[in-house]
């Protein structure tokens, strides 16, 4: 067999145990003072998270100017995308740090986008081809340091956004190099889940990362991930639910984010249901 | 135990047979009509390679301005750096196309940054604190598309360029993210060597993956980069230098890219013998 494959994959990850605290410094090195950062949280668990790391304050003592935004709902909504867009131009984000599932980290990736290439979230979304044209952006977002607190996703280092149509009772993504976050921050310590959310959010990345190695899109770069991460969830899924340690949610954070540079290269079935 | 590591490799890899023949296009996509494109290739056979591929022919009828700089030798001096900095200079090149083996990959990284940077190749390379301060780049350089025609050295995905310094009978590395090639072409095609180059090189890249491995610099998943290119190179290597197939190119060019993805994480020894 010889191959035939691309690959690319622009996020720089940092990865390890209090890894999070770097997030001001690594600010410092991307923008100058009084720039202004707009943080993402979902309503409940992060935002107490983002309080406990004391964020606000950490970005403050460097000069930044912090702004929250805590409205993002799981499966965030197109509605919830725009507005969250119109706040980044009204506070006029300089840069984006994300905490959070997926669904936080699809968002920010999401309001980025349309803050910076106008219209709205759902005219960015993959659709059928009878339904018209989809928007291209051309436009770099404003940068985004996603910080992962579920090991589920992978999201940090996907080109993926899932945005959910309440009106029309829709789910789909967008899919676009532009909205690869800047850096993917993936401190194991804060993916410290409740036991049921840390046995979903395995699974899904197991289901991620099994569907990635048997797709047709599948390349000898995005097998090797997807094999690591399928090896460490049977390996760690177990004891990460039972009985969790740090190194139990290492080993699942580091195989969530395997999970995502495995479909960052594939795409999973969200993704790709509507170009079969 | 927990891990704690960083990743980031922004080459776009694009690997297959054939796949060098998309080089025209590819330049369309990154550059408008009468940009000038800087050829570098070895003195012989990846010269007369370049030739066969109609290279410059294929440009010329996108509306590119090509150019040819066919002297650079094997372990490149500083001095042919220099002058390829000022030949690209006197082009005003857009783009550059390195094709060749390691040395003429690595010849480009370094004339690109003195091109765009200033001073001296040999101001740039890595060396003992007490012979003063490394120059440090601070301007993008002009963006390369790596061709390999070896499975050798990687350097197709390394922000690594080694450097000889004829006076001093010196060889040593600059290390920089500035150096990183825009695109990898790895074409299988491309590298059919001699048995003995076959050989020699193929050894070359199974000692990157082994001194990867067992890098103090280590990461998961520099790890996983590395066990594939070991264990394709026990595979195939035997075969490539015996009875070369197009599956047994592609699999040691696929290795030798792997194993150029480990060393970018972890350096080799040439790239830290000076710091330790």
């Amino acid at each position: 067999m010889s191959y035939m494959f691309e690959f690319h994959n622009p996020v720089k990850i940092i990865f390890g145990r209090a890894s999070s605290e770097k997030i001001p410094s690594l600010i410092g090195l991307l923008k100058g003072e009084h720039s202004s950062v707009a943080i993402f949280t979902g309503k409940t668990a992060t935002r107490r998270l983002v309080e406990r790391m004391n964020l606000r304050e950490n970005l403050e003592q460097k000069g930044f100017i912090p702004h929250l935004f805590s409205n993002i709902e799981p499966n965030p909504s197109s509605d919830t995308i725009n507005k969250a867009a119109s706040w980044l131009k009204d506070i006029s984000a300089d840069i984006i740090v994300s905490v959070g599932g997926g669904s936080v980290i699809d968002a920010a990736k999401a309001a980025s986008l349309v803050a910076t290439n106008g219209g709205s979230a759902w005219d960015y979304v993959k659709k059928p081809e009878d339904e018209g044209p989809i928007k291209q952006p051309s436009r770099e977002i404003i940068p985004i340091i996603a910080v992962p607190t579920t090991s589920g996703t992978g999201s940090e280092v996907t080109p993926y956004s899932v945005v959910t149509n309440t009106e029309l009772e829709l789910k789909r993504p967008i899919s676009t190099p532009y909205i690869y976050p800047k850096y993917a921050i993936v401190d194991p310590d804060l993916c410290n889940m409740p036991r049921k959310l840390t046995g979903m959010t395995g699974l899904d990345a197991l289901g991620h990362a099994i569907e990635s190695f048997f797709s047709l899109r599948a390349t000898p770069l995005s097998e090797l991930f997807a094999m690591k991460a399928i090896a460490l969830i049977l390996r760690w899924l177990p004891e990460a639910v039972s009985s969790p340690t740090p190194e139990s949610r290492s080993n699942m954070a580091l195989a969530s984010n395997l999970a995502g540079l495995a479909i960052s290269q594939t795409g999973t079935i969200v993704t790709h249901a509507l170009s079969y």
